[in-house]
């Protein structure tokens, strides 16, 4: 059940195994997940993917639970079996509760009904909830 | 660009101005945005999905704002374009900062490519990521 | 393989039970499936899901086996293959033929084709396929 | 808001004014829509579409309506607003009356709810709900 | 894991058999994969899928590999695990090199990203991408 | 029809109008579209994005305009219009003939076709399209 090798430390090249080992020392874990083994046959897109999503989910604006619960959300309606394993683990490893992962799951069920019902009856935007696009100062200069 | 027509008060049957009106208590506000109106038709659903949104975003064990994030969330990968602009301003009404709104983007671009990654490589999920599908002590009755 | 665990009669609290004993009432058999087993942790989002699912799927104005091969149209197009799998074997219970299995196929895989040429051309909806969003006697109140 | 021509009859080339002649004829009506009009520019692919549609949607073990009706849910669910609008259009010309729309709103909404539930909690596969792969005279050849 | 049986050269019926030869002769080979085993079920679905797809991957104005590519482009986007290793294995079987793998993930998962951004801040099309969607001596008839 | 202001350059500030005049150099051209506009409000993301994307898109082992078809191919699955939009302008400034634009269209709907075939079917994964996830010589050290 996979279309590239989920590269062992043995198996994966130099550059990999630096990326390998920043996860474990970033994640005080020994354990690096398959998703990083299967991305180690491409040392560069392996690199980018991890830096990036240390910025993404580092220290920010929204609480990092709630971000791991927004990826899950995600993950859910993009149908990515990988990713809502590994994505719920975190979440609770965050500290989700059953009673707010119960939440989790009953707010988004309720958008994929009103989103196929929004769509099904192609609703208009109100006029209400539109940006409008330009300020009267922000013409392209 | 509609498939029903949006129902003004005088135009929506009894049952359904019944539950204009509670969606203006409930709220407090005159205004009913056009996902309200176009399901007016159908007072049955139009009642059903009213009373079970109030349930799913009501108080709870997570934070108003970060139920509509989300709901955002679920919306922008289903690409309910009705339902972004809806919640997005429901985001905002409940204080979503600039800041906040920037990293919900960022969070959403982030899952959905790796998403992408996981998918297009099938990584099989880790062991430490599943639930037992069923404790010893679960054996259907 | 699973992000909750499916709880059997003796592992689920009593509310739970208590949506068992119906599900298996109104059913008519003593088997409850996974789906409403993994709801089981949180009973007031099983207990929705199931009453819901009773007033939706009833009888009405659509055949029970359209009604079915509609759910599966849907669950094929989200990729769900719990759902594929449930309701398909829904749509054979309540008579649907190999034939009639096939032509439904067909008919999945015409649309699947036809969205994807319509968007990916972003054909513009001809006129005479919207309704007028606002009936001249509907201007909201 | 297209990425290709909407052609005319008379920017149409032979090949594709072929095929609009014989919608036409078909269909009984002067009126060729968009979606075969913007195809028109690869009269290869716009035969193979209509010759294919004609099959799949003509005769057989379902009810038209059922087919359009199947065909909307696919749309909905892909999201392709000029399908909805199209093959909606073609529901209500072949008698789907304003009851049976706001059924088939409501069995789409249930299923993009309980897809999600099932996916988001990754519900294994009911053994019952599974045909077994090959029958035991079934092995290849 | 399947709704339909996957059949043998012994199960299948005649007209079935005909199309799995024919798939044997144009490939070179004596294996039938699961997916004609699945369809054979259906032998019109089956021969009208199989002669589509002979004629859309043949020879023409795209490269046979290139037009693999983007097949497991798609595949990836709607999630198809079956699609996604039948279509990276012939892509490889096709030339497709370790290093273009990469650059095909990197390009999917990069588009991933920037649809969900450009969704999710529903960004207006800039007036030079679009085609005027009738040109001026193109009304229709 | 927009969450987001699309920022002119007066509107931006000194960190967005940098990456403009990034885009405006790489590019040779005074045109910024709406996409990085709109990601200006945050210049973090709209930073990351623009740098991520050239190289991704730039030089390497597979042809700029395959790359660019496959970019179409996601977005349209995506059902991102304006993502549809702007690189499908993009592959043919890139050269895409229209008969290309046709066969990537033709390959784009059969493999939704097939991809929704073999998910309705639940066809198990042939062995041979399988890569052995772990090689001999690759257990995780």
């Amino acid at each position: 059940m996979a279309v590239a090798p989920i590269l062992s430390d043995k198996a994966a090249g130099a550059e990999a195994l630096a990326v390998f080992d920043d996860i474990r020392a970033k994640r005080n874990t020994d354990y690096v997940n398959n998703f990083w083994r299967a991305l180690a046959a491409d040392p560069v897109l392996l690199r980018a993917t991890w830096e990036r999503l240390q910025v993404v989910m580092g220290p920010g604006h929204l609480d990092p639970l709630v971000k791991e619960m927004i990826y899950v959300a995600v993950s859910v309606t993009n149908n990515c079996s990988y990713c809502i394993h590994s994505h719920t683990a975190a979440a609770r490893a965050k500290g989700m509760t059953d009673a707010q992962h119960g939440e989790l799951m009953a707010v988004i069920a309720m958008a994929a009904q009103t989103n196929a019902l929004a769509t099904a009856l192609q609703v208009p935007v109100d006029d209400r909830f539109m940006v409008s696009a330009q300020a009267p100062d922000a013409a392209p200069a």
